[in-house]
């Protein structure tokens, strides 16, 4: 089965609806008219004032690979109507199978902060090619950027300590995993346990041992140096199978018997009233003549649980997160949209496109948009203003955020390292102002967004 | 990248510390040493009395593959440790490579109802083995498990209308996607969204169009008409993209207008008071002469928002559900713990394992389990009952849960197909009883598991 997942092309990991209307589109003979449309969010993740923009690579990975053919051709053509007649005709499938991609692709490079209403990604190109994509980008880009932005708000409440990503038993399936390492990791987390993740990525890889290695001896003790026997370079000693003071004066005494001192050892708690045990194993530690030994702690974990926890006073030099970060438990879903912007007309000009809603924060920005992004002298992130890029009043300086990724289909973005997306997101967090940033439409924008809104003033949505 | 991910070797998506667990065990040469682990949840999801297993296929297809190949063994021998010495010594790396299965597997079949604390599977051999599959194990079976139990309240919660799934874009990556509706299949839905999950799995697929397509036309109506020009046999108009009434009232005049009549014809509702607008509609549909028009409605629907919406009386006739089944949104992820429950020792007997908790509902069930289920003379399920396969007391009839999957590491079971399992899982709604079922314990496991804790009295945890 995953073997099917893996030899499938996933250029049909896409909403049935997208090939009806590329289709419908196609019989119209509008299917090359020029589309813009934009990808974004309506409302910051958590709560929060931002969000990490993550899944880039992933996307274009998928965009430069997308093909039909034999396989995919022969299932389309077996789709059948509501009168048993095939969903699709052959003129079209023959218009998929030579599939010849001409959009022009932006996108904000991944780590960076952005912030709802902006567009992350923008597709500018024939409206069937630019249609098809929207399922597939959006499944990509909302994933990655809600796990970098839990990752990057877990490492923030830790401030100085690690952080380490235990999530891959609890994740949403075998590539929610993977992916999830991956985006925690580029939203600032140290390390995972996920050996995949590692081997494919590059991301360091941190494990030692479960409850069941201290379950299969017959008692803590013998677990522990039969452990320290074992892997003398990869010390950190799971604690609380049984009692967990207990477990920490277990740890020590195996350390103390080692015939050769280890360069390094910690010790683990999983479970119990974190602040307390870490305060008093630290205590054990520190008597013991093991200032250096870390402390890790997992069990639950999120950004409330560690700022409550250091609150408290916890010792915890380690944070091992998993479940609440690699789901994003409290809101395990980004709510992305792709909204066409502006399409072409036979004249040559561009007619503006907004989704109408009762609701203001749903209506969408008409136009070919760029983010102008301008700072502080300190590096803080002044504001954010969203202009449309073929008609503009005068904006300040600063740095426009979408950049370059496909021309005309071709790619043309040198992708930076996993190491520097990581990097980027930690001085992206540094320079996020204290107060909520709110996007500013230029002047130009606004006044087209009027008029498109008082056009369609007799609509309610 | 995906690329990386598809021809990546699964085998390696697993917890570092399963892989220095093996490597210590074989470095205190315990390692064949005969294990029994169960796979279990300890509480049933979304604060409901069951859940619906699932995800055993694709566990089958990952055990069947384990392999640990050139490029796997390159990337292990190069992890460090503290010391900068290798982790992992090549006499463990030759053991990896040359990877012979040789576990039992036991399962309950997919779309079987299960309770709290029943091992949904069960793996038995070689004590390293057992141990490296737990990550990849927990990671298929909970998130399976957890949307087809999503899926079946959504589905018990519409009664007799149709629920399609239309999450893909929402969900958690690629394969989170995938998964998610191959596991809302089994769960009762009738139709995904997912083309990809359509060609790999046989799921029906629905689909016809968006907001974006009414948008890249003059107005409603222009839209409509070339939707039905286009699209004859797949008509579903999505009609609130301005004024949800007048767009029931463009799609009735779409119809009439056609100049031969379509077999089939709906409406999409998409956001407003679904109530309200389903029963105006049905109004205007049947007063225009179409009674058997369906009426679909979508946006952010759960078994909760159904439940709610049929008390209100709304005419719905097809339920659209996407984010909220895809993620399990109010519950993310199902809490599948893999525990140690003997170990046979040198003497060829087993000792029996429990892991100690102050929580009593996290004490584990020692032995090698097997479950019970006794009906009703109506078919209800009356009760489950835990036992020791090798040591248990009289047993009412009924019929045992677990099956054999693998042999020896041998696959033994003959997978049923896709639409088998979804018809298991809607007959076992059936026999679910009104009032939760409470696991009991075999009398022979009860006093083993007391002697055990008795054992371990002076411990807290």
């Amino acid at each position: 089965m995953f073997d099917k997942i893996y030899k499938a092309n996933i250029s049909l990991l896409t909403d049935l609806y997208q090939l009806t209307m590329a289709y419908g589109y196609f019989k119209q003979d509008m299917h090359e008219k020029e589309a813009v449309f934009h990808l974004f969010f309506r409302k910051n993740p958590f709560h929060g004032h931002y969000a990490i923009a993550c899944g880039l690579e992933l996307a274009i990975d998928y965009l430069k690979n997308i093909h039909f053919s034999g396989a995919e051709i022969q299932y389309l053509r077996r789709l059948k109507g509501s009168d048993d007649n095939p969903l699709l005709d052959e003129a079209f499938l023959e218009l998929l199978q030579n599939w010849d991609f001409k959009c022009n692709i932006d996108a904000i490079p991944e780590g960076t902060a952005v912030f709802a209403n902006e567009p992350i990604l923008r597709v500018q190109g024939p409206l069937w090619q630019a249609q098809l994509l929207e399922t597939t980008l959006l499944n990509i880009i909302n994933f990655s950027t809600l796990i970098a932005t839990k990752a990057a708000r877990i490492v923030t409440a830790a401030q100085k300590d690690s952080v380490l990503e235990f999530g891959l038993r609890r994740a949403q399936g075998v590539d929610g995993g993977l992916t999830a390492s991956r985006a925690a990791y580029i939203g600032g987390v140290q390390a995972t346990s996920n050996v995949l993740a590692g081997q494919i990525w590059g991301i360091p890889v941190r494990g030692t041992h479960a409850h069941s290695w201290v379950m299969s001896f017959d008692d803590e003790k013998t677990a522990f140096q039969q452990y320290a026997h074992a892997l003398p370079n990869n010390l950190t000693f799971l604690v609380d199978t049984y009692d967990t003071l207990e477990g920490v004066k277990n740890a020590i005494q195996t350390v103390k018997n080692m015939k050769t001192n280890p360069n390094s050892f910690g010790i683990r708690l999983d479970s119990g009233d974190l602040a307390t045990l870490s305060i008093a194993a630290r205590k054990l530690l520190d008597e013991a003549g093991f200032p250096n030994a870390k402390i890790v702690a997992s069990n639950d974990l999120d950004e409330y649980a560690i700022e409550k926890l250091k609150k408290q006073g916890a010792k915890i030099d380690v944070w091992g997160v998993g479940t609440k970060l690699v789901t994003a438990y409290d809101q395990p879903a980004l709510g992305g949209v792709y909204k066409l912007a502006a399409l072409r007309n036979e004249k040559g000009d561009w007619d503006y496109k907004i989704k109408l809603s009762e609701d203001l924060i749903k209506i969408s920005n008409p136009g070919i948009l760029q983010v102008r992004r301008v700072f502080t002298s300190d590096k803080t992130i002044e504001k954010d203003i969203l202009y449309d890029e073929t008609d503009y009043e005068s904006l300040p300086a600063g740095s426009d955020l979408l950049q370059p990724i496909f021309k005309q289909g071709k790619l043309v973005y040198d992708h930076p390292t996993i190491h520097e997306l990581r990097a980027n997101t930690l001085s992206n967090i540094k320079a996020l102002p204290n107060a909520p940033i709110t996007l500013q439409l230029d002047k130009s924008l606004n006044d087209k967004k009027l008029q498109l809104l008082n056009k369609f003033k007799v609509s309610k949505k």
